[in-house]
């Protein structure tokens, strides 16, 4: 489904993910994300906003434009799959490199504990 | 409250705007703003699906990067204070301004009618 939009979802753009606040309020912020078995992996802290709101409930929204051309873009509307601590040290060293071309990622806090989500999209629309 | 992130809010870069699905679940996408006496503004054509969803539910959510530094970003969640039709036609081409340089607005249709929202901010948060 998201196939058609291989060529945006390659590169570096940020995805902007929207989740459902307790009060049922929309809240949204840029994060990094990549794409795997068709499922688009965002990776947080345990216990931050996003975390707590997507614990909660699974349904989020994700926009995220063509770094060369804005007026591309792709939405999708989907559910979180999975959540697990699981590979996320690893992911988020595999994202800095994405982002950054570093080997770790450079924030890595011993406070925090990575957690990758696994968003399935249902609905995804936008201009290639 | 969002004086703190003038700087961002005064580049071309787009907001990423959340809304809420008649179903709870969110939705977002690109769009253009501009700020107007400390309501972000959006604009957008009557019946879209951005319309139904804050004609229905006014709480929303937008993530705004800067062009030219996106790890510096503004995250506002706040409310629809207004919708109204007067005057979105000029302001549409205030945004081609904005973003395109034009002086007025070239993908208007006779079939749509323009809306500008008017969103006061209520959280806000980010990276200067």
């Amino acid at each position: 489904m998201i196939k058609k939009f291989e060529k945006i979802l390659s590169k570096k753009g940020f995805a902007h993910l929207a989740t459902i606040m307790a009060d049922g309020t929309p809240q949204s912020t840029p994060v990094w994300f990549d794409v795997k078995d068709e499922l688009i992996q965002v990776n947080t802290a345990i216990d931050r906003l996003k975390d707590r709101n997507m614990r909660t409930r699974s349904d989020v929204a994700l926009s995220i434009q063509d770094p060369d051309n804005p007026y591309s873009y792709v939405a999708i509307r989907g559910k979180v799959e999975e959540r697990t601590t699981e590979g996320a040290d690893d992911h988020i060293d595999t994202l800095a490199k994405k982002y950054l071309g570093m080997e770790t990622y450079p924030y890595r806090t011993s406070e925090e504990t990575r957690v990758i989500y696994r968003i399935k999209p249902i609905r995804v629309s936008g201009i290639e």
